[in-house]
């Protein structure tokens, strides 16, 4: 048995991984474009900031690890075509050399690649210009670089949601003024706007000069400057001279090995797989960043690349190709991001998102203390919970608290919670832990769920 | 209609509160032997560490807001005896005048009493000479003023749970010499003993004095010394000469005034309620730290003097106290604290707890980080996790982590988890939210949760 995995990211390598664990006599091969195998591409950031001094530190695992692990590794080769009928994998080395592989399983991971908003100068400048997109470990080491040589003073990122406020704050850390600029009109859009509003609020406190509503129209050199200095402009007479400029706008699904092999395309662009990553191909599997993703929460797919989806759909695929019947359960699009000494996280679907899928949504916004409040350091956590009045069913959460008011594992309850099936009245059941300087007697959590319950089921029951 | 809560704490102002809540034309009275209605006493030893610099900050709510919210407030005053035929609450003030006062339903929170050892010492000597007990905000400010007046050097703690761990810190941070003896053989039994060692090195690092399997035999005063000096001895020659000795050993329920008024107690001494929080006495309701507890996970009641447990039975005694119908769901014995820069933490059951309970439990323990090991900060969470061989439902989890690492939160997560009644195996389908700074694709719980079921599922299956 010989399972072949294109992508040497989260998803191909999870794949790999459950392989080997599941059967540890089967033969396993990892293909990948670049030499970096299983790195954190989500660590980007902050290898960027600094705060990581060696880029080799972002992989989950080192190469020699995944060896001894069973995976072997073809490095710096493109999956170029899969003979579906023969079962083999064509493949181009970066030396131009070509060849073939045979599989009796094929997952593919190819994941997403980063979108180039139709932006003139985008093209016809690049890196030695200052003029960055950012996805790959390979795209980080040339911005590094271009950081560390050049030094530059100012910098515009392009684009206001996950990876533009992480990297507004990277770059802040090493001492660049950042200009973020935005199309639509708030940061992370993924968010309701009254919690955007606390992290543009977070940013501009920082020094970032926050700019929503502006699409960029145009990156050229600009005149009468020292050279590598770069004019943007924008829409409502947007300009700015800069010295660097990022565009991160976000990433679409990398298909164009499995379409041309003749792989469903789902609506969305990404490959259309069923809930045991199986793609409509024979013997060949999909998972991560290229595939639609099972929404637990929606009928439709949806398409969420985040690393921990791309960790668990790598592994059912993997299980699965070697005759497992692994099942993804869904995702809930939790997600979470720190921007500074703040931090925002969601889960679920919000108002708008609920009630467009068929939901009798309600959402109601709290604000509640992380610990009581005599104990120091206590911290405000806002949160928007959404609720179904029909139900009663719990359907989502946002919540916006300072670093270190445990954001991220209470949004972690709620998903939990959500992927339960629990009520928004089931909270006050919930027998969460409590010590003074770590929650209350009714933690956050559960003071949301209360008051939408009194606003949404006593007042109407 | 007129409601007559007895008792000031979490379990009888919950009670009055959610009353006021579900029908504002009711009235509420709570009657409370002292004068501290609605404070926190979880909060104790900050106040006393000098974190919490004035004891009425220790309030959930002052007496203006509770009697703003319709609850009347009678202070300083003991129920002596409850007439159930006639419906009516005999009291009498500490300034020695006997009342009554008439009910149409009854919450009885008389929480509970600290234990007393059976020590010579122990009562013949008293705060005056340095010997303490701890339960109420009057011991804490007899204790406060002796700490403030005689500036202790050193002192004895007898007792290695919760409080007593937390009182180690406290009077560790106000510079006093801290020896901490526990008559069992680790501190925290409440956990397992390897989790427990973790605590006994943070407690040793701290300076604190440890000395475990010991038991204290006597307090005396110490001769040929200062005034104030004690001689404490126990068990294996234990002597120490101190300046204070604080016993807190545990509580047990206050049932006098239901027990004489023909309350059913409970085989572990607490009164005996229905999951409606109903006493077997017509018309009499009882919740908190006097009242057996259904346990989530047991069939038996149990005995858990929680904070939180109190306030969810306060608030369903009160909604049923007005003929609504709550219903209490159960208890996990979930419990959270922080001992210094270390922060432990339980839900559900414990290996022993569950073969006891007729499972056929497993339990696996793993050190996972609580985020990615490249961003700085990153610390081990040891997990302790149980799981039933026979259904493969989560039984319970123990975590120990460093302050910051959102050890409170996670076992939220294990909580809601238990009781959403989910298998082990589903924590590898929870979405769960990732970033570098604050967690890993697969979070620490959800680590802990492959390794169960590694080792007890797929082996076996």
């Amino acid at each position: 048995m010989h399972l072949v995995c294109v992508g040497g990211s989260d998803a191909g390598i999870s794949a790999a991984l459950r392989a080997r664990e599941v059967d540890a006599g089967v033969e396993v091969t990892a293909v990948l474009t670049d030499a970096y195998p299983n790195f954190s591409i989500c660590g980007i950031p902050y290898y960027l900031s600094g705060e990581v001094g060696e880029w080799r530190d972002l992989a989950h695992r080192s190469s020699a690890e995944l060896e001894k692990a069973g995976v072997k590794l073809v490095t710096d080769t493109t999956a170029t075509a899969i003979d579906v009928a023969e079962r083999r994998l064509h493949v181009r080395a970066s030396d131009g050399r070509e060849d073939s592989i045979g599989y009796d399983a094929l997952v593919i991971g190819t994941g997403a690649v980063p979108v180039r908003p139709p932006l003139p100068g985008l093209d016809a400048l690049g890196p030695d210009d200052g003029v960055h997109v950012l996805h790959t470990i390979g795209d980080s080491r040339v911005l590094a670089d271009h950081l560390a040589r050049r030094q530059p003073g100012s910098a515009l990122i392009v684009g206001g949601g996950y990876i533009g406020l992480e990297m507004a704050e990277a770059l802040t850390t090493r001492g660049i003024a950042v200009t973020q600029a935005e199309m639509r009109s708030q940061v992370l859009p993924t968010v309701d706007p009254a919690l955007a509003a606390l992290i543009a609020d977070e940013l501009v406190s920082h020094d970032v000069d926050v700019r929503t509503s502006v699409t960029i129209t145009g990156i050229d050199r600009a005149p009468y400057e020292a050279a590598g200095r770069l004019r943007v402009t924008g829409t409502d007479g947007f300009t700015l001279d800069v010295d660097l400029v990022l565009v991160v706008v976000g990433v679409r699904p990398d298909t164009a090995l499995a379409g041309s092999a003749g792989a469903t395309l789902a609506a969305n662009g990404a490959i259309a797989v069923d809930r045991r990553m199986a793609t409509n191909l024979p013997h060949v599997w999909a998972a991560g960043d290229c595939v639609q993703t099972h929404h637990q929460l929606l009928d439709t797919p949806t398409y969420l690349p985040l690393g921990t989806t791309a960790h668990k759909q790598g592994r059912i695929a993997g299980e699965n190709a070697l005759g497992g019947d692994a099942y993804f359960h869904g995702s809930l699009g939790t997600q979470v991001v720190k921007v500074f000494d703040l931090v925002a996280a969601r889960t679920g679907l919000r108002q708008e998102e609920a009630a467009e899928a068929g939901f009798k949504p309600a959402t109601v916004a709290v604000t509640a203390d992380d610990h009581k409040a005599y104990y120091p350091g206590a911290t405000p956590i806002t949160i928007h919970l959404t609720g179904d009045t029909t139900s009663g069913r719990l359907l989502g959460a946002q919540l916006i608290g300072r670093l270190g008011a445990e954001i991220a594992k209470r949004v972690d309850v709620y998903a939990t919670a959500i992927h339960a099936g629990l009520g928004v009245a089931q909270f006050a059941d919930l027998d969460l832990s409590y010590a003074p300087p770590l929650g209350s007697p009714w933690d956050a959590v559960q003071v949301a769920a209360q008051a939408w319950v009194r606003a949404h089921r006593e007042r109407s029951a």
